[in-house]
């Protein structure tokens, strides 16, 4: 059975078995199970546990070998000292992907607990089964409602186009709950956690051919094949950005890494050459990670670096032009044109020149439709940044509707958040209906301008 | 009159004139009355308008100088056809304090608008009377509920510990609502504007001795006597902590910027080393702006560097642990009795070593206690993190309401946003009854650790 295939079982499985199913909720195999049932999962679920002949009203089985129909994918959820058994029962029932939460291996740092992670990767190597873990949270894929980890919450992920791919479990959370509340949503979502025989680039590889995923984004601590990495990402980044995050940066930091998922994180300005050698977006904070991811999955990438400001208020507009010269943008400069039509529309009261401060004009849909549509016009822009404020965003979208496709040049928009339900109405209009992506703060919407050029000129470049 | 006096007028006003008064919604001149009444400003208000004989119920006046009683403020929102005839009017009322809407000064750049800002100055000086403005949006003083601007949205602003001192309106309005929003808030704050007769050194001595006011934030796009400001800044800085963002920092932005509120922004450079030079702390963007307010807001000062930090989820904390570093902070090396107790409490499952990993033993609220309280008694540790999620705030809220002064050390808290209610409620908890900011990102907690060290230093080489 080849990668894909495997991988198909465990983002698609029709069923599954979860090993050390329980129902005492102090048990992360009753957690698994209740996950499985209430997230919404529509395939078979089979607990294992040879104590209980039901689990949650389940009938449970002593051993996956009973099991009377083909399993796809087995979640183990036993304590570490009946791994071996467990993996064995899996290689005898033929199963090809487990899903394995089980800690105890490589991530002690001690000789016994190495020793028993080759242990499993031998049997499930001579077995053709792909392992995601040991000492990890598990999988989710959104657009089935497969809540393949053992926290719950994360079953409220909106299902979105963009793919986690993260060492650490606790991330994995992070990350689902901020790229729902910034409404970008996941697709699918893997915590790696040892990588016993299944890498990164593995995953990598089978995300680039997944049709829910428009984004990939990287949580790496350590690699132990950067190679292998850097040459599918590659490939990759001709077909969809990737955005990388390496934490364990530091010294003092690496020997907290080596005890949480097992991998030495080793010196971060060869992560960093060999993510920008490779064509991998990277990125410097958790807030750099939503602004770029969130960029990317509304918005195409951009021809070039000059960008226009629309502002409602001068000063936001002026820290968003600075922010944009510190992120290697600049302003553009309007065509003569342009700058004809826009004095016509904002003199006397606003500035026609680059940011386009446009004071209480910005309050005028006509003439705010007819500023944004002289901008996307001009050849000397690339990329529009609309500096708002929460009580006009529905005036944007007015504005916006008439002017479908922005002549494939990317907008964004920045304004504060207004607890106001129409406010809200209107910021999720314009994200789900507009598709234009909001930021609230200007120099976020910068990062997301940076990342549209960035993966332009990555685009150029390799194609 | 001193100075002092005058602004309290300004900020305390018993009675209030608002000059160009209307009750046409479409004019500035309505706003204000409508912000005054709807505010819940308590003292008196006196529209004037010679062709109306009331405004919103309220009897109007044809001038200032035909209201029967003294007017402590006056409010200018008539066109700046008028101005002159207004301020005239002012002087012969004797009103010694004015908040200036009215925009067609220094900022058209021409040579009749300075002259007329000229005039007006002139004229406004000689008089002893304090000009707000022109150009500008007014002032606030939540503690009072008293709007005094023409933007109603400020009126939902959260009172607290913060006061604002903008060149710009929309900043604002920008951080009005973003320190409401991340439940800060603010005491008072002042548009700047033209600043005819009244400049920002001013305003920082009024703060200075402001007892609602802990921290103060400066937005500035570009001074014409940075040294009066240094001075004062150098004096303040021993009582309270300033904080300065400085825009149109670019060549090409500068432009912009002189148009805005008639100053050219100069050298950015420059701006940083005064602002170091006299205890301000210099900030880079709004985000880093609003953590650097929380921070300081709710917490002490740090007494060094080394920080110790508590994690349920290792990946976050290493995240944390890098950022730390990057910041100029440290990872505090705990003392062998520390390590000892850790090693008791924490182990086998989580690390005892900085970042304290708990994993999910952080669920436990006498053994979270425990660690918290370890760490706070160790000589080699300044600050603490605790790194969570939302569904166990309230269990650090239960850990840390047994330990009520942390001895002094500052704590923070970095969890993402849950909109689940329960999580709020607990959220809220954190905030308003242990004074423990959270921040939505990992390393937005550690741009908080990171100025609480700072303003400490300042502190320690200045006093």
């Amino acid at each position: 059975m080849d990668l894909s295939e495997q991988l198909n079982r465990v983002f698609y499985p029709k069923t599954v078995a979860v090993i050390g199913a329980s129902d005492n909720m102090e048990k992360v195999g009753a957690w698994s199970v209740q996950n499985l049932l209430n997230g919404g999962y529509k395939g078979k679920i089979f607990p294992v546990n040879p104590s209980l002949s039901e689990v949650f009203s389940l009938k449970s089985y002593p051993s996956v070998t009973a099991i009377p129909e083909e399993v796809d994918l087995a979640i183990i959820a036993v304590p570490v000292q009946h791994i071996l058994t467990v993996i064995e029962d899996c290689v005898a029932k033929g199963i090809k992907a487990v899903i394995m939460f089980t800690s105890g291996f490589g991530e002690l740092g001690t000789k016994s607990g190495q020793d028993l992670q080759d242990k499993i990767r031998n049997i499930a190597n001579k077995a053709g089964i792909k392992i995601i873990g040991p000492n990890c949270l598990g999988v989710l894929n959104t657009h089935i409602n497969f809540n393949g980890t053992f926290q719950s919450q994360i079953s409220s992920t909106k299902a979105g186009n963009t793919a986690l791919i993260s060492q650490s479990g606790g991330v994995c959370v992070y990350l689902a709950q901020t790229l729902t509340e910034a409404n970008v949503g996941v697709s699918k979502l893997i915590s790696m956690g040892n990588r016993c025989n299944l890498d990164f680039h593995e995953v990598l590889s089978y995300f680039t051919q997944d049709e829910d995923t428009k984004v990939i984004v990287l949580y790496i601590e350590g690699l132990e094949k950067p190679r292998e990495l850097m040459t599918v990402a590659k490939q990759t980044v001709k077909q969809k950005p990737i955005i990388a995050y390496k934490a364990g940066r530091h010294e003092k930091v690496n020997q907290a890494s080596l005890s949480h998922t097992g991998a030495l994180s080793g010196n971060y300005d060869y992560y960093k050459a060999a993510f920008t050698q490779s064509g991998i977006i990277a990125i410097d904070s958790l807030t750099e990670l939503l602004d770029t991811t969130k960029a990317l999955s509304y918005q195409p990438p951009a021809a070039g670096n000059r960008v226009a400001i629309v502002a409602i208020a001068a000063g936001v507009g002026l820290i968003m032009a600075d922010k944009c010269y510190e992120a290697g943008l600049r302003l553009a400069e309007f065509s003569p044109e342009t700058q004809q039509k826009l004095k016509k529309l904002v003199s006397p009261i606003g500035s026609y020149h680059n940011p386009v401060d446009m004071g209480l004009l910005f309050n005028n849909v006509n003439l705010l439709r007819e500023v944004i549509k002289a901008l996307i016009e001009d050849d000397n822009v690339d990329m529009i940044s609309i500096s708002g404020i929460p009580w006009y965003i529905q005036i944007v979208n007015q504005a916006l509707e008439s002017i479908p496709n922005h002549n494939g040049k990317p907008v964004v928009h920045a304004s504060f958040y207004s607890r106001n339900e129409e406010d809200i109405l209107a910021k999720e209009r314009l994200e789900n209906i507009n598709h234009i992506p909001n930021f609230y703060f200007p120099e976020r919407a910068v990062t997301a301008l940076s990342a549209l050029h960035k993966y332009g000129e990555i685009l150029r470049t390799r194609s």
